[in-house]
C-alpha cells in the first residue's frame, strides 16, 4: 500500500464526520459519527481510521470551538470552555494522538471549511474570503494567503454583538455566555427555542426568516468593515432557505448605503456573498486540506 | 546633503501634520496644516516638503477614509465618498506626485498610526495588533507581521453596527451613512451633536462617558471576536479621559463573560487594550514607517 492518502476530522457538536482522501474529486472513505461522549467518540473515529492506516500521511482535525489551536500552548489540541456537555476541557488531540501514530494539525471547523473553500471551492481564486457557517453554532473563519486567520486565538466571530430589536423580536437570546450575540439570535437552537420547533419545519414564508436574514446582514457588515474579505461564503442549515441569500444580499447592501464603494458589494453581491462549493464535504475537505498544506 | 531622511504625512479630516525624519527619536522638522480645500491643503504641504528636498528618500502619506490604497486600482490615490466637503472623490495623491517627484505610499490614517505603534511602540513586540482612534472619526488598522490587513479594500471598522439601547440614549446618530454606527454613535461630533457642547468640555465626571465607554467596549467586544488581535492600542482624543481605558477594560470582561479564556482577556486586560506610545506622532511617524518599509 503507498502513502497517498490524507485524514480529515470535522468534529462538531452534533457529529464527526470523517473522510479518507487527497480532495473534492478523490474521497475513499467516509463516515459520520454522532458525538457522544469524547471516550466513545473518538473511539469510533479511531475504529473508521485503523482500516486505512497504512496509507495515512496524516489526519486533519478540525474542531467545534472553544478550542486551544496554539501549538505553542500548553493546552495545544484541548476544546475549551464549551457548554456542551462532556467536552469542556478535553484533550481530544492528545486522545487521538494515544490511538493514532501518524501527523495531525488541528484547527477550528470554521477555520477549515473555509480552508476547503479556498483550496478547491467558491473563493478558490481570493487571497482574502470568510467563510461562515450558520447551523447548530455560528462561526467563520478568515483564510489569508491560504491560512486561516489567527492571532491571539482563533477567532470566534459568531459571538459579535449586534443591534437587536427587543420589540420586534423580544427573544432574549441562547448563548450561554452573552445572551442575545449573534450567535444567540441567528442559529439553530435561538430559532429552536422562539418557536419550540425546528427551525427546518417554519416553511420558507415564515416572517422570522426576515428578522433572521437582518441579523446575518448586520454580521456580514460588521465582517465586511473588519476584515474586508473578497468573498463571503456562508453554509450551515440555516441558508438552506432559497430565499436567504438575495435577501441577506439585499439587506447588506441597505445597510452599508454605498459606504464602501466597491463594485463587488454595490453591483456584484451576487458574486461576493454565495453558498459554499463543497456542499455538506467542505469541512471534513478543510480538515485534509489542513494536513496536506501542512507538509 | 545625503539622503537620509523619510517624509510622513498624516491626512486627517481638520488637519494635515507632516514631518520629516527617521523614527521617533530622530525628527528634524514638523507641521501642522490645517485641512481647508484639497488644492490649497497640497499647496501648503508642498512647501513644507520643498524645505528638504534633496534629503528625502520617499514620502509616506495616511489619508482619511474612504479611500482608495490599492496600487492595482484606477482609482488608486483618491479619497473616495468621504462626506467632507470639497474632498470627495478627491485624487490626493496624483495631486502631489505631479508637484513633488520622488517615490510615494499610501495608506489609511488609521493603518499607518497602527504601523508606527507596531514598529516603535506600544504594540512592538506583537505579531498581530488593532489600533484604534477615537476622534472625528473612528478608524482601525491591523497590522499583521508589520503590515496594514487589506482585503477588498482597507478596513473601515470605525462604522460597525453594534447594540443601541435608544431608552438609555435616544440619540438617533450622526453618521451620514449609517446614523447609528459605532463612529455615529461615539466619535467626537456624535458627543457634540448630543450635548452642544465639544466632548472634551462635559467634564470627567459626566453620567455619558458610561455610556460612551459601554459603545468603546462592545466595538472591542466585536473586534476581538473577529480579529484577534494580540494587543489594541487606542489614541485619539475621547480615549484621554482618565476614566476610559479602566471602563473600557471592564465593561470589555463583562461583555466577553471568559468566553475566550486566554489571560491577556481574563487577567491581564490592563496590559490588552492600552494608549498609544508614541503619543499624537503616532500618526505621522507611521506615515514614516510605511515609506521606510515600502523599499
Amino acid at each position: 500500500m503507498t502513502k497517498n492518502l490524507y485524514g480529515g476530522i470535522e468534529g462538531g457538536g452534533t457529529k464527526f464526520n470523517c473522510a479518507v482522501g487527497s480532495g473534492p474529486d478523490h474521497i475513499v472513505n467516509e463516515i459520520r459519527i454522532p458525538t457522544t461522549t469524547p471516550l466513545e467518540t473518538v473511539e469510533h473515529i479511531c475504529e473508521f481510521f485503523a482500516l486505512h492506516m497504512g496509507q495515512l500521511h496524516g489526519i486533519g482535525l478540525g474542531t467545534f470551538g472553544p478550542a486551544d489551536v496554539d501549538s505553542a500552548s500548553s493546552t495545544y489540541g484541548y476544546i475549551t470552555a464549551t457548554p456542551k456537555p462532556h467536552w469542556a476541557h478535553t484533550d481530544i488531540l492528545g486522545m487521538l494522538r494515544e490511538k493514532i501514530n501518524i501527523p495531525f494539525a488541528m484547527e477550528m471547523d470554521m477555520a477549515i471549511a473555509g480552508l476547503s473553500e479556498a483550496k478547491w471551492g467558491a473563493s478558490k481564486d481570493d487571497s482574502h474570503s470568510l467563510y461562515l457557517t450558520i447551523g447548530t453554532g455560528i462561526g467563520g473563519g478568515y483564510i489569508v494567503d491560504g491560512k486561516p486567520l489567527r492571532g491571539l486565538t482563533s477567532l470566534e466571530a459568531g459571538h459579535i454583538r449586534i443591534p437587536h430589536d427587543r420589540e420586534l423580536d423580544p427573544f432574549r437570546g441562547a448563548c450561554p455566555f452573552h445572551d442575545d450575540c449573534f450567535e444567540g439570535l441567528a442559529a439553530g437552537p435561538a430559532i429552536e427555542a422562539r418557536f419550540g420547533q425546528r427551525a427546518e419545519t417554519l416553511g420558507d414564508a415564515h416572517p422570522f426568516w426576515q428578522i433572521e436574514a437582518g441579523y446575518i446582514a448586520h454580521a456580514l457588515v460588521n465582517y465586511i468593515l473588519t476584515l474586508s474579505p473578497k468573498r463571503i461564503v456562508i453554509g450551515g442549515g440555516v441558508m438552506q432557505n432559497q430565499f436567504m441569500f438575495p435577501t441577506v444580499r439585499r439587506k447588506v447592501q441597505e445597510l452599508m448605503n454605498d459606504y464602501i464603494g466597491h463594485e463587488m458589494i454595490t453591483k456584484k453581491i451576487g458574486q461576493y456573498i454565495v453558498p459554499p462549493a463543497l456542499g455538506s464535504r467542505s469541512g471534513v475537505l478543510g480538515a485534509i486540506a489542513l494536513i496536506m498544506d501542512s507538509k
